[in-house]
């Protein structure tokens, strides 16, 4: 099984079939296309801008190989000039995008590309597949953090994420939004995030009595051991634990914690801490974890549950409540010209874009979505250049300094936008500028289109 | 970005500080994994077997390399020696699995793992991760296809899967379960499913006017030619696209058909179908699309809907109304002793297992969850070895024969059963050996574990 992260066949076949037909009347004029969330998920105010890095990867590597092309001669599908045109194809346009980790609300363009339009076409399934994963898991890991109320929020996903992308995609997305770790060993590696884990079920039925488990797995990790208390029965867990943890005690050692991982997490957590604190063993951890989403920290939260951090795997990493995004990459703006759709429940917005951003005493206050080409002094210009003639125009931003960029940010935005349950909206306004171009737009489609038949 | 679709390092944490733990106090013994699913989804009474050729692939790839084993040292958990060990480590276990594209039903083992308890115990983030995704799409395009009632389902997930290689496996998985074909050109590449696509609503405004783009459209693909009609206004769309099917005929060319994206698919189709009937165009083909799900395609058979194909994206592809399965990989077998967990709604079955299924008069009439060792006479048993020593035992099955196997087996599953709302409960009995086994073991738990304490 090779690898196919970076294929240029990672398209639909209608982006190729439209290339042609672009290709062959001669349509190569620079076209921008913007994409966009058209309308919240349930209980969501707000998205987390993510995966803009791999975009830029794809769009830098962009190419398609000897291979790519024999197959697509052997569909029949294609003509072998087009083809030709294809092997010496690259990305050669610009890309404006909201940085990684910043705030971005529904009909703002969370990135646009401007390039000729067979390029931009090309490009528009990774581009989408890619920024409505890291965006829709970035917001979702936002929530979960939030609700947690500052106890740390360890990404334990990879074993139910919708495949191995997803589940690197959402260590790093999870890592920009506030999680504290990960437990994806290649997340570690691969993008510098911390990693945490200690044992499963498995290790404790391994052996034929639970303490022996205990006393094995503190022998090999005695700075570091957390056990799971859960296997057979919690409370008779963490009364073993205790035992274990004296032991360690008599060696210098330091039990660090005790992981609880099904049952009514409130109750055990509490009687857990109870054990614990009667043996005198207060600063043994407690973690918790067992299908949790934010709605479950949000209620162990208000229960005051005494855990110090929680791991939160499926639900966080597949946002099960919103596994998808409403996200489009819509023509905007092609030769000169603006363009829209207004397909039922599906109309865009033409032109080539901006977001200006007003926050006044820390407090993010409004956005107006305008045209690239307005300014409005005192606003933030979100969308910033980030490729152009197919190159990335600034070094990669750290993971770490993107993380801190979100947090403060996030912590301006208003606490009713962030709430997890109904939250409210955050004001988006259309620009001057917008209003007049979509008027205008609006009256052209109809004269053409609706008025000729 | 490098690939990383076969990484070790694809593992939780935890995964390898139990392997240090077994390592460091000697434990060596085979031990046997199951996976299964717990319980059925919202609206599923069945799965559709698949992700066992990515594990076999990846089974059979496994071992650390330099980079790994330098990045585990840097982490300063694993000791020298363990770090030595893994460096030499390879796969070496028996794999026994129910083939890809089989029923399978909760609580039945779709694979099983015997190795070294190291070994089994490393590779279960991917088996779970491939399995888990695999089997959620297969079972969620069956849904689609029998919903569908006889139209052909056509896989448009690619841009909304969550990540690539959910995308990639979506197409294979989708196809296996009935699809008839996908939009990812990768995905027809890389498994040889036919791939289908025309035009986006994007082609259409990067023209003037919508019908210079149906002429160019039709030009270019004279004899393969379908068209969006939906971008302004579907029906003015439709009459558009008969004045070109018209301008094709006079060429000697022939319309395929007009697709249809957004809206009230039902009423327009009706609508689209009479247009295009009154100008004498009764072959030409309408595609429907947009969001559509099982549900959707249900209503749309029920109220005969004149679609003659369906785009199915988005909803299928992350099986949207059910985006995770309660999937676990349970340690059933350690050193010649059957174990099980009691944690609370997590219960697992000891042993390891085989499935045994009755089928009279070509119809499934009920499995038996037995044990590896026991043979029914008139069952078939369904868990076949596919992997001994760390090798394939035979070579891979090509997905065409998967598929008809599926098709034919779903045939002769109750209706009752593949019903995609409040469907019945397809019979799974527990063997008197597997009765016998849980009994046992049970008791032994209890006695050990609960009343020690």
């Amino acid at each position: 099984m090779p690898p196919f992260n970076h294929s240029a066949l990672l398209t639909d076949l209608y982006e190729l079939t439209m290339a042609q037909g672009y290709f062959q009347c001669k349509k190569l004029e620079p076209a921008t296309f913007s994409l966009f969330i058209r309308k919240y998920p349930p209980e969501r105010g707000y998205f987390v801008a993510a995966g803009l890095e791999d975009v830029l990867d794809f769009l830098e590597g962009f190419s398609f190989g000897d291979q790519d092309i024999d197959y697509l001669r052997s569909t029949g599908i294609f003509a072998a000039e087009f083809l030709d045109f294809l092997r010496g194809l690259r990305f050669t346009g610009a890309v404006w995008a909201v940085p990684e980790g910043r705030l971005v609300f529904k009909d703002e363009p969370i990135l646009e590309v401007s390039a000729p339009i067979i390029e931009a076409q090309l490009v528009e399934t990774f581009i989408i597949n890619q920024v409505n994963l890291q965006t829709m898991i970035a917001t979702k890991a936002s929530r979960c953090v939030h609700a947690a109320q500052g106890r740390a929020v360890i990404d334990f996903s990879l074993r139910r994420t919708q495949g191995i992308d997803a589940g690197m995609k959402a260590a790093r997305a999870s890592y920009l939004a506030g999680c504290s770790s990960t437990s994806n060993v290649l997340a570690g590696h691969r993008y510098g995030i911390p990693i945490v884990g200690t044992m499963a079920h498995s290790f404790i039925s391994s052996f034929e009595r639970e303490i022996d488990a205990f006393r094995s797995f503190a022998a090999s990790f005695p700075t570091n051991c957390i056990l799971l208390i859960d296997t057979y029965d919690t409370l008779a867990g963490a009364r073993k634990a205790v035992t274990v943890a004296r032991e360690m005690a008599r060696r210098g050692h330091h039990l660090r914690g005790v992981r609880i991982d099904s049952g009514d997490l409130l109750a055990l957590g509490r009687e857990v801490r109870s054990i614990l604190d009667e043996s005198g063993l207060k600063d043994v951890k407690i973690v918790g974890s067992g299908g949790l989403d934010e709605y479950d920290l949000a209620a162990l939260a208000d229960g005051q549950a005494p855990y110090d951090s929680y791991g939160v795997g499926t639900k966080m990493g597949v946002s099960a409540d919103a596994p998808w995004l409403d996200i489009a990459y819509k023509l905007v703006e092609h030769g000169g010209r603006s363009v829209m759709k207004t397909s039922t429940g599906k109309v865009s917005l033409p032109g080539a874009k901006q977001i200006f951003r007003y926050c006044r005493e820390s407090r993010l206050r409004k956005d107006l979505l305008g045209l690239r080409g307005e300014s409005y002094p005192g606003a933030e210009p979100l969308l910033q250049k980030a490729m152009d003639h197919g190159k990335r125009i600034a070094p990669s931003p750290s993971l770490e300094d993107l993380k801190t960029r979100f947090l403060a940010e996030y912590e301006s935005l208003d606490e009713g936008v962030r709430s997890i349950r109904s939250p409210e909206e955050y004001p988006v306004d259309l620009s001057p500028g917008l209003r007049d171009l979509l008027e205008k737009t609006q009256g052209q489609v109809y004269q053409t289109e609706l008025g000729e038949s």
